[in-house]
């Protein structure tokens, strides 16, 4: 394999996958993972035969990529605004199970007019603010906003979600249950208060693949859209709530030159690892062989590495890397190698780069 | 146009080619611009036409890119380490005029068994340390350096080059004047130390686009490898050496929702703005609509934007950004849009991705 390029561990995949699933169905909740993690049609699979209940995507290409490879039971988790777009979903629409977030009258409307003009209706799922400022109607307006959905005919109101990201910036095991109780509480409610004004929503659906790892704190919702939980990362890592055994993806990098005693630069760089960095903890990355070892600035295709007193790198060395966040890496590289505890396999990234 | 996407205004381009040829060959300068910006064949092919002597390409993957459209005189400015991909680097020399770089003894002697076990040598540059420890050979250390690369069959010193990127930390036209005329007296003192042991090398190569705005302190270089200028970017706006007409790039996005009077969210996240920060000033990108709008947290799909007072913003409309840094934002787009002041046309980003 020459490097820079992503190595997945097939096994640690499957753990992965097959704990996220039973943990959650131990609490009657459905695993709807999120496709943007990996854009890899095989491994959606691989989660939809291992119990997923349907995928998650964020981008209209997703959703393609998705209904091209055969999987379509999905949930696209963005508001599509505009008219080209809007003809792709009714396209999309035609061949998959398919569903879509409202979060403004604006976005409403337009899927309205679509749906409407080609005879036929989209379910949708409203998005509750998760808290970000990113998006999403509050609870005191949810009852209004609900109101106008189901009045529009293109429209099948059918649930309610959220996305609490703000989650990563807590610490420690106490902060986390508590924002993922809130993040139940929040939806369980929204449900209520709907039902109060005889509006029915069946599906409940959660965020993170930080609080699906509290799934007895989610009781009552009725899916979780983890992502990240597939492969795992620093960002993960760094709160303490797993393991460097639980990441399943590194990226293999080749020292390239070794200016002095102390640093060493590797051939991954910005465009390889991204810019993003975790969300506590400093650097790029942990690299499994070296893990004293800092990799502390990024240029484009280099990697500039601080190394503890008594570790000696060689041009030539190559090293693994856990990256600070995988979503990102993943969508920089055409394709990624499996590893079956055999040997390695290519398969492509076949939805990168697919952000409309 | 969907967005989010690139969008480059051709005439802007053209314009900022045809500045840098032309200021640099007033010193007796040649261009030798970086295709890692663009990673367009087509553009390379505009810079050739304009003027430039040939293309400097950042891995083995630009440089086949370039090979396969048409594009012969490279320049791969990076260290090439490894059997796979050495026997690649032999078989791109077979195909164009190449040269490539040294600055280790045993990257020097890996690219010497390859190309003198095929028959061939390969020209090579010495990378002078650019002070920024991340590559490069020091100047008290360039005599027995460069003695050592003459002894290897395979290899055929020509030159020197360094990547002196630490001017972007600089403040103020004094400032950025005392790097370049530092970057251009190291390089020439290497070559006048060389020249002293017996050793000539004709080429002088200089690094950033920053640097190559003050060519007349540039004297004596023979080339310059500038790729940013082609497209400018906040990073480049953010001194001052530039202005906003000189960016001839934007990512194009729509509003997707407007959560409060001050606030509005774009569909360009950190998977199409990368989240690299500029070198100086806040924020993930200038909004040409609304320069005083600032772009303060990205998640993967999503820009948060602050509106100030008076902004009004609606789901639907649509925003041109100038991005931080370019270079990673084309490296995450496989296709721009071209506007020649008549229309838009796609072109393919041909090397995204390519880091290997």
């Amino acid at each position: 394999m020459e490097t820079p390029c992503i190595v997945i561990n097939e096994a640690t995949v499957r753990r992965n996958i097959q704990r996220m699933v039973a943990g959650l169905r131990a609490h009657g909740i459905a695993h709807r993972p999120h496709f943007k993690t990996h854009k890899s049609v095989r491994l959606a699979k691989m989660q939809l035969e291992m119990g997923a209940a349907g995928i998650t995507c964020a981008s209209l290409g997703e959703g393609e990529t998705l209904a091209d490879g055969g999987v379509t039971d999905i949930f696209l988790a963005y508001p599509i605004i505009g008219a080209r777009k809007l003809a792709r979903l009714v396209e999309l629409s035609r061949r998959t199970a398919l569903c879509t977030v409202v979060n403004s009258i604006e976005g409403a409307e337009g899927l309205n007019a679509a749906f409407a003009a080609a005879g036929t209706r989209i379910k949708v799922l409203i998005e509750l603010d998760g808290g970000m400022g990113r998006s999403g109607i509050t609870l005191d307006n949810i009852n209004a906003f609900a109101q106008a959905i189901t009045a529009l005919p293109g429209l099948e109101l059918i649930g309610v979600m959220t996305y609490r990201g703000n989650i990563y910036q807590n610490r420690g095991e106490s902060e986390y249950v508590a924002e993922t109780r809130k993040e139940a509480a929040d939806l369980l409610k929204a449900q209520r208060q709907l039902q109060e004004i005889g509006i029915q929503v069946d599906v409940i659906s959660s965020g993170s693949s930080f609080s699906s790892k509290f799934p007895q704190h989610l009781q009552g919702l009725t899916e979780a859209r983890a992502g990240t939980y597939i492969y795992n990362d620093v960002s993960q890592l760094s709160t303490g709530m797993i393991q460097v055994e639980d990441c399943a993806l590194t990226v293999l990098a080749t020292v390239v030159t070794c200016p002095d005693k102390n640093h060493a630069v590797i051939d991954a760089g910005s465009k390889t690892l991204s810019s993003d960095l975790a969300k506590h903890g400093p650097g790029y990355g942990y690299i499994l062989e070296h893990p004293n070892a800092t990799i502390e600035k990024l240029s484009e295709e280099h990697g500039y590495l601080r190394l503890p007193d008594g570790t000696q790198l060689n041009v030539g060395d190559t090293l693994h890397i856990i990256p600070n966040h995988v979503c990102a890496v993943v969508n920089l590289a055409d394709t990624y190698w499996a590893f079956d505890g055999q040997a390695h396999t290519e398969h492509p990234v076949d939805a990168r780069g697919k952000s409309r």
